[in-house]
């Protein structure tokens, strides 16, 4: 992991952006810890770090104030990343099919995602090597929204992940339900629950299948922009008790 | 309202035992408010006040350390008040029909709830009368738990209640569907997933048939009693944006 800049936020937060190999991401640390902190991995959708800055430096000083570090890296064909035929192919097929208002086809959307896992898991458990290698890190980790089914899969497979917070709000391959019943984890599971993208009761299906003995759905009105605020408190009440 | 016995508890909190006519009450405010406060009125199950003491004034303690009184009546036919021997009948018919392992029938569950709800409803309001009327409570009201038909009806009917807490876990007349319509004050609804005596998809219904704009559904594992203690804090947030 190689830093290539660093700027002081005015409200005492450190925000160090750096290169894994290829692969751009952003580290957030509170400038008063004084023990190495928790760190919560941020997940965010295929949309490029510069698009999505703005988010996640809001959700990465909320994790400051709670006294955790932050970080999240590139996703896979996203951003400056180099593009990659199959998913752009995938995404051009999702654009077609709901500009056509036709059903969302299981080839489509293990399309779009599955590949997108397989390569993500990886390279957050790369990056996991690398943070947690900080001094000022320590860990445990939390992992918080983004592409959900890249979630399951690192909640199923890295032990360092203790908590997980998702966000039920893009398509979940069906394969994607077996690897949910290994999750162990608490969870803390965000519904829109008129989300036009997505579709309620598979959610809620995903939400029945996730194996963790403590986990808790909060659904919200409102469409899938429309997450209320006040929910965001409520996910940051439930990395604050797990990851203190 | 008369009241008939007074204690302070050791955090601050006076307990007040009051008579609404024939119905007991217990009120609890915070000693040290300086000027009148909002008000959370306590609904329970139909077990009496007696048997629900240490958990109604477990949830009154919370209240008054948000800056909050709370109250809570007898509910007819519970605790020291008359018998009702249809609601007599009604219960016994459900312990059959349940200890059968036969499925509870809308006639039984009509029986059980309607009468219940047409004879709580005017009293609770009869209660904000009187306690509204004193100089130390100013509102707005919160209405909290119990029987959840209860609270769907005083939700919809009772302008003072701006904001309601219910637990989706007991047994809701078909025709309720029809009054949860009507309630559009904001609402916090907990599930929990696997609650044995509790209809999931009928809970998920009836959320989805309220007429609220804001409304949450909080789910989290387990039965009916194992509602973790998180629960009650994500509760407390929600009265906390909506009474001050």
């Amino acid at each position: 992991m190689r830093f290539t800049s660093e700027q002081r936020l005015d409200d005492g937060v450190l925000e160090r952006q750096f290169t894994l190999g290829e692969i751009p991401g952003i580290l957030w640390t509170p400038v008063s810890a004084s023990a190495p902190v928790p760190l919560i991995l941020l997940g965010h959708p295929p949309l490029g770090l510069h698009k999505m800055y703005p988010r996640l430096v809001a959700r990465a000083r909320h994790s400051a104030a709670e006294g955790f570090a932050a970080a999240t890296i590139e996703l896979p064909g996203s951003g400056d990343r180099p593009r990659w035929a199959a998913a752009e192919q995938a995404r051009a097929d999702l654009r077609r099919t709901m500009e056509a208002g036709e059903p969302v086809s299981d080839e489509i959307i293990d399309a779009l995602i599955l590949p997108l896992v397989d390569k993500a898991v990886p390279e957050s458990q790369a990056a996991l090597d690398a943070l947690l290698s900080l001094p000022e890190i320590g860990g445990p980790v939390g992992y918080s929204g983004g592409v959900i089914s890249i979630g399951i899969r690192l909640a199923a497979v890295e032990p360092r992940i203790v908590a997980a917070g998702f966000f039920a709000g893009s398509f979940v391959p069906r394969t994607m339900f077996e690897e949910a019943r290994q999750v162990t984890i608490p969870l803390h599971v965000l519904l829109q629950w008129d989300d036009e993208g997505n579709d309620r009761q598979a959610a809620l299906d995903l939400f029945d299948a996730f194996g963790s003995k403590e986990k808790t759905l909060h659904a919200n009105m409102g469409g899938h922009t429309g997450v209320p605020q006040f929910a965001g408190e409520d996910a940051a009440g439930f990395f604050a008790r797990h990851l203190r």
